[in-house]
């Protein structure tokens, strides 16, 4: 059935429509999050453009090879940071030590002085698949206080937004703040208007879910998506696990961007994103720029976000250094419990 | 490295400067392929802002749910043949009947008429992958004559166009025509400015290959992509290959995605796709609307792509009707030969 033609909507009503915090938290719902959704449709301009995508020369602060639009998404992110006085300290993937974003000499203005956040992500995440033209994807964590170090996730990261370059551009936007319910949504941006986005942003998923099957749910279509696949290699449970799957007839989308994988398990409703650490193949993902927002939304969802090694929630560890990395499960809880209980030897 | 800014190049001076054919193919270098690029990105734009992707209810003459981008670019695609004189005869995914594009009582007129094509068209590939905003494609194969029926693929199928919608838009354009040498290359197009776009066309890839390692190159990232892969769950051959390239070391990378699927690797230059038949799965993919346009564009890149059910070449055989299908192993002929080995016993 067709749909009706999406009217666009003021981003601060959209917020205040989807239950987002109160007054208390104005400059998250007024400021942050929509100068960063705005930020997210200068991103996905600038890579409407970057076809001569070539790597800058300049390996950033981990080795990894920089890819030029690397450079002006870091620089786009940190642009929309500055233009909120709440936002206190930053730190992302491309620069990985925290430092604050305005100027001692000149105090942030403006009645949020209650509000003080801090920003940690990664400006594009997915720079292997950005030469074939495959969607990639921003990760945004956004915590209270003026540190995201030796912090308690769960408690202190209180929203996330993930940006995603595709044929069209979408972000989704969690958030869970002491008190209140926790909300998981998608919405379109527009890209044709320029510096108009707070007026064209549009509800695409109210509530994202990462729902169970129950008895009275019919069978759905599952997925896995398997990252790391080399170390299946090295890891008879991995290899079992990912013949578990084949042999149950899950149905297999692995694109190798952590956003894109997991965005498509949470638009469709079911998934599960494996990236288990073996002795021959290291943990590849930040704790900080990665891990912490991706669980977050997962979380808000209804899923579940686990370390591989140990089976805990990946929200449970704080992080002691910028640089901190781990292995990922994540997806629909009850795959989630499946997949460790392989990875972790407990059943065959 | 940063590579100097791209200039925009005239389409035409690119088509030339690329060796494109010679004025005894003038209406398909100077209309239909400017044409089908143009309207390329035409189909991006409306993808951009397509956020209410829902199903309009007009299952396709397959079968298949149609999502209402997929009328858009149908019509897309239509109206930019209706400007090609020189084009005749178009069926596709949607419409999959042979028709003539003009009506007989006006004849078009122009200097081209000694140029006469048939389209065979899918205008949206990927349906399953819209909602999660992942890359999907558009798969064009232009033919000699007044029909791609009952002729022979590997000379009279003489252009394929694959667009690719993802953070970029751009398209693959192979041609071969009957004496020149083979062409392979990618563009970026221009979606910001309107009607404009044959002024605003980038090389991204001037010469596309799907290389062989010989003893003096490196060893290089080996990709491979295993579509359908519910079916190894009944064909041990299938899984013992996928297997092979897990215990290999080969990188995953499927989306799901036909046109994104082969077009990464024909730009990382290396790659396997494997979509096997089964007696349970039953084959997918249209030869006229995605087998053979896809096959040529392998071929041009010096790469191979062969029926899974017998390892004879895609272009070897006729379609006798529109709904014909089957299945598809492309990619680096060496890797197309290891992978053929192994699905038909021919070694363990």
């Amino acid at each position: 059935m067709a749909s009706p033609a999406p009217q666009p909507q003021s981003l601060q009503s959209l917020l205040q429509s989807l239950g987002l915090p109160d007054d208390t938290r104005a400059a998250l719902r007024d400021s942050v999050i929509p100068s960063i959704l705005q930020c997210i449709s200068a991103i996905a301009q600038a890579l409407q453009t970057a076809h001569h995508v070539s790597l800058a020369g300049t390996a950033n602060a981990f080795g990894d090879d920089q890819l030029n639009v690397d450079v002006i998404a870091e620089d786009l992110v940190r642009a929309a940071l500055a233009n909120c006085p709440s936002v206190r300290v930053a730190s992302s993937e491309e620069d990985p030590t925290e430092r604050p974003v305005h100027s001692a000499s000149t105090p942030p203005p403006g009645p949020s002085a209650a509000e003080r956040y801090t920003v940690a992500f990664d400006p594009l995440d997915g720079s292997s698949i950005i030469a074939p033209n495959w969607t990639v994807g921003t990760i945004i964590g956004i915590w209270d206080g003026e540190s995201a170090l030796l912090q308690s996730p769960a408690t202190k990261q209180i929203a996330a937004v993930l940006g995603v370059y595709g044929p069209r551009t979408t972000a989704i936007v969690a958030v869970r703040v002491p008190g209140a319910e926790p909300a998981c949504f998608e919405v379109g941006l527009n890209t044709t208007s320029n510096n108009n986005l707070s007026d064209t942003c549009t509800v695409i998923r109210p509530r994202l879910r990462l729902a169970e099957e129950t008895t009275v749910t019919p069978p759905r279509t599952r997925y896995f998506a398997p990252a790391n696949l080399r170390a299946a290699a090295e890891d008879a449970r991995y290899m079992a696990l990912v013949a578990h799957y084949i042999r149950s007839k899950y149905t297999l989308r692995y694109s190798g961007g952590l956003v894109p994988d997991v965005v498509h398990a949470l638009v469709k409703g079911h998934g599960v994103y494996l990236s288990p650490v073996t002795g021959a193949s290291k943990a590849k993902l930040r704790r900080l720029y990665e891990l912490c927002p991706l669980a977050l939304v997962v979380e808000c969802a209804g899923g579940r976000a686990v370390d591989p090694a140990d089976g805990r929630d990946i929200l449970e560890r704080s992080a002691e250094d910028c640089d901190e990395r781990g292995g990922l499960v994540c997806g629909t809880a009850g795959e989630v419990e499946v997949a460790m209980r392989m990875l972790l030897g407990l059943e065959n």
